[in-house]
């Protein structure tokens, strides 16, 4: 079975692999159909390690995926074989103490597609666990399926700010995650959200959403954005998803009184956190690891039209340029947000 | 000063009244352009009487209302003559336990326009306290102004609901209060809003909002219609917006495990509770009482276009027509969500 | 292996029942010492039934239990031989959806010791998973340690109120529920409990508990001293444990504005819910069913001495007069909280 | 009329002041008995400034105080002259947007004893808004009514902490402030409190009290100590109370997943985050600013008895010898905690 493996730092390359083995009674087998490409992927890819996780093996890459049901084990009830799904790729144990209270994200035991040395979903075909296997509403494609796990964590920063209708937020960083931030934050109550980066051509990506305001850092003044947003009054809730250190200054003062700042963003070292200007308005911090309980709730909402994912589709590879979608990505072209591969033969009907 | 006048039961008129004393310190002075007819306006013609609250002298109608500061106070800061506005129509005691716990709208001290014995606004000039007085955004008209207090009732029941971004929710009652429940629900975070009433010329005036599905009562089945929404699960939210006591048979059986109800609806009796339904869900119970900080949150959402209230304005009578707007109110015409009087004499120029 | 055995209605004896199979992976083998007898125990014995529950095959009863670890599955690392333990007695599908979200009380597939068809742990051995299966700490009984099921509940029901530091609180019904809310809620974080009961006995059994304030309805007058207790405020929150339709007229007249009510009893049949009353006020309503993420936080609190729930244990029969504790408990002695049947050989070495 | 004036840096004397005014209609008139001398009062003698807060008139010191009602407002309905009450140093401005959504702590336009140039309360009259004067409960003695605006901070810390019932909590910093918010802490729902602090003399105070366990850093190691009380869980939460930039070192090791970092030390800079640390437990952090809506639920559990602030009185001094109160609080003698000025000249009665 052909799979997108990465060997080592930089050697990467289609290859085959052993099937998966025999089907777990709570478990499902999937015909992978779409895989979109992560910053993480690039950068195993390019540095063959993230903090303490090192590609000392073979892995295969890929954690953002879709696909088709084609077995069931025999305890499951909730998925058939045809059914079009879209997967967690993280999977907790499902005894641990963080996973009965609900927060199966923090598990210290999870296991994480393509985090070594778990080998991620870029190959024809997978099991995983029916819990953490999610059925598509038919009007979400396949390519939309894939993109579930990125808008997941917007969706989850969004759920853990605790957004009250009408709340303005301000987003920092217009990456891949701070789009899906401004999004979920959107459909998830806010009236307006200003999204801040310095980079023009990642602004112009949101551009044709109603309520996402561009703020170009560098040309425009961001807390002068806030004012004039607020009346003066500061934003409610400030995502910080840019994991620059330089988005800490002066970040409270972005905040209204009893406002909440959402760290998303991943800064490669401690930041200088300003404590007195928190206190002075009782700012609420509140801090994101990836998702839990949240697939369900991001399918209502892309199958609902609420929130449209396609202008995030930026090119979409067929397996076999499985290396070249990854170069391009690691190219980091203008414009680009995210691209996919497509594992599966058949083309998805446009729809 | 005219003002539109009911001096008992059935006897509406307009009359002369004293125009407004002295501007207090923190007041402003206000010309008021446009009102809207509620509920309560029409139902203390019809029967003199709220409960507890009984015309007994001659009484000015009206509570939502916009129009265009005159003058302000002393101290006054935050306004400006010329500023359009609109008003929160309860003015709480600023000294007591429940305001100074941010909940002025049960503080047991309010005074509230129209509610025996303060006379509304249904006149040309009201002074009002600048602190319980909002600017509108240049993007919303004084008709739309004059709408923000009855969505703010739906903005604090979706406030007072919890909503996480993408769940779903039932709104029970599609009379104005429950329209407005279903747009800030959507506006909130929902992904999706079922709203259910027997009279399918009520749900025809949501059929223009997207995520909001109507559901004909008598026609169509609502436990069946919510398995469908929610694959089985249940819905997230439960808005009682009817103040039918007949909506509480299995109301918890609508709800997801660990759901929530939104009491709005006004019963006339005690209604019943099946504890037992609700402790198998664990749910949570909220009830609505007005609101409290919401207009701000209510104008930023008409602000920025993701509310649109232009479609419940079903008609909008000169000031001098007064009555026949109530008259009409009072006869409840099919397809009528909110009619409003246009105290100013200048038409409002068409945006 | 000897167990208490309810073959139907009335027919209670110590009978020869198989001992538990192999041992699964993540469970625990524990030789059970100590149990208590809940008043379903006695329910299910007098009337054969509760609910759409019906023993319709022998069934072992109990299930607020305590032991010692004497053999563990291969994959757990939490416990091991020789651990004192107390175990809950509900184990959920650890991959249903209401388990994966935190609320696996709710889990409808929750299987519970001691509700048919399933088996109690009134017998010398049981198995149990791991992850239900909790560590008494070295302060705390075999006695305490099955008393922590039923604090399970009060903590439940305090944990859910969202008390805040210094809270006032009311405890409606002085039953074993009833007592332990409110030693839970005072624990919690309440300044004073108001504990009130028809019954002076049931009292009786909190007069050594400083914070608790005993009132003896009929004899005296809750709203006054509700008001006594608060200035006139009115309590913050007010627990339903006496399972009475009664309990429900006047009761949101005992809250504060924003107030809440925790509703822990089992009425038999819907309730009158005074919805106004409850609007005026903008009341909250909370539901408990059972617990979850409960065990550890009630060992905490029993364990560092903050919790005393030693005077509430009225007698600790040997295993041999298991028929007659029951008997006993049913009988209803007045002062008798909780009767234990002690089904170790080894009597416990006084603390 | 005598107070306690600070002319400029080190210059503190008893001098002769104007009494106050004609009373408020919402004011009362108070004679002042015992007020407490705060870490703040003592920097403005021997700084002359706190931040961007300069003496630069004189300013009377004082702003822990109790007194007794001497003549009440014509408005005021909830105090009359005799009542025993302690007083909130800081008043907003009541028609203030945060005032209106009760966080009036935040207030921009607040005025605040002893902070320049705003007089404090070291005399023997002041008036005040009866909103923010709180009746003493009889148990409650003039130098307790003194301690509760220090309890008042550590109550709003661990209210802001969100505890839950039977919840593990370190606080770092034994000052005055760090022992106030163990002890609130303990009362507001802690099984246990963990109080750090690398003075043994501030952590012998604390010895008195059950539940709360000194860790003497430098002889003891923190991290241990958390896990042995957690079994190696973590705290559920960190109170900073150090003002510390070192505190924050490691702090996110300490907590337990999902667990509250709650900061109220005030460090005079920027202190490092580690963002991803606390991520990887999705840690939420809370910050604190003085209180509001506090001063009541202090109030009740000290008057029940559940907090027990009378050894945290060290010396109690007449107000003719407040100058060397003052020095003796600047000199910071091993074991002080609370130093006070007996204002009044009859000696409080021993209770």
């Amino acid at each position: 079975m052909k799979a997108l493996v990465l060997e080592k730092q930089g050697a990467l390359s289609l290859q085959d692999i052993d099937p998966p083995g025999a089907l777990g009674p709570d478990d499902v087998r999937i015909a992978v159909h779409t895989v979109g490409i992560c910053g993480s992927d690039v950068h195993y890819v390019t540095h063959g390690r993230i903090g303490g996780y090192v590609v000392e093996e073979p892995m295969v890459l890929g954690h953002e995926a879709s696909g088709r049901v084609v077995e069931v084990g025999r305890n499951v009830t909730t998925l058939a074989p045809g059914d079009r799904v879209c997967m967690e790729p993280g999977v907790p144990d499902l005894t641990s103490r963080e996973t009965r209270l609900g927060l199966y994200n923090v598990d210290r035991k999870v296991t994480f597609w393509a985090t070594p040395p778990v080998h991620g979903c870029l190959t024809p075909e997978v099991t995983h666990p029916a819990a953490f296997t999610h059925r598509l509403p038919d009007s979400v494609s396949f390519a939309e399926g894939a993109l579930v796990e990125p808008f997941a964590i917007g969706l989850q920063a969004a759920t853990k700010a605790g957004i009250r209708p009408g709340d303005v937020a301000v987003v920092c960083g217009a990456g891949t995650i701070g789009v899906m931030v401004a999004l979920a934050a959107l459909a998830g109550g806010c009236s307006r959200v200003l999204l801040a980066d310095p980079r023009a051509d990642k602004l112009a990506v949101v551009s044709g959403y109603d309520g996402i305001e561009p703020v170009h850092l560098g040309a425009q003044d961001l807390p002068e954005a806030v004012r004039r947003a607020t009346g003066g009054w500061g934003a409610n809730i400030l995502f910080e998803a840019s994991g620059s250190a330089a988005a800490y200054d002066g970040l409270f003062d972005l905040l209204c009184p009893g406002g909440a700042a959402v760290l998303v963003g991943c800064p490669t070292g401690p930041v200088g956190l300003d404590v007195i200007a928190a206190q002075a308005k009782e700012a609420r911090i509140e801090t994101v690891f990836r998702y839990a309980n949240i697939f369900d709730r991001a399918l209502a909402l892309i199958g609902s039209g609420k929130v449209n994912l396609k202008p995030l589709i930026s090119a979409v590879y067929p397996f076999d340029d499985a290396v070249a979608a990854v170069r391009r990505a690691a190219d980091g072209r203008p414009g680009d947000i995210k691209l996919m591969i497509r594992v599966a033969e058949d083309a998805e009907p446009t729809r």
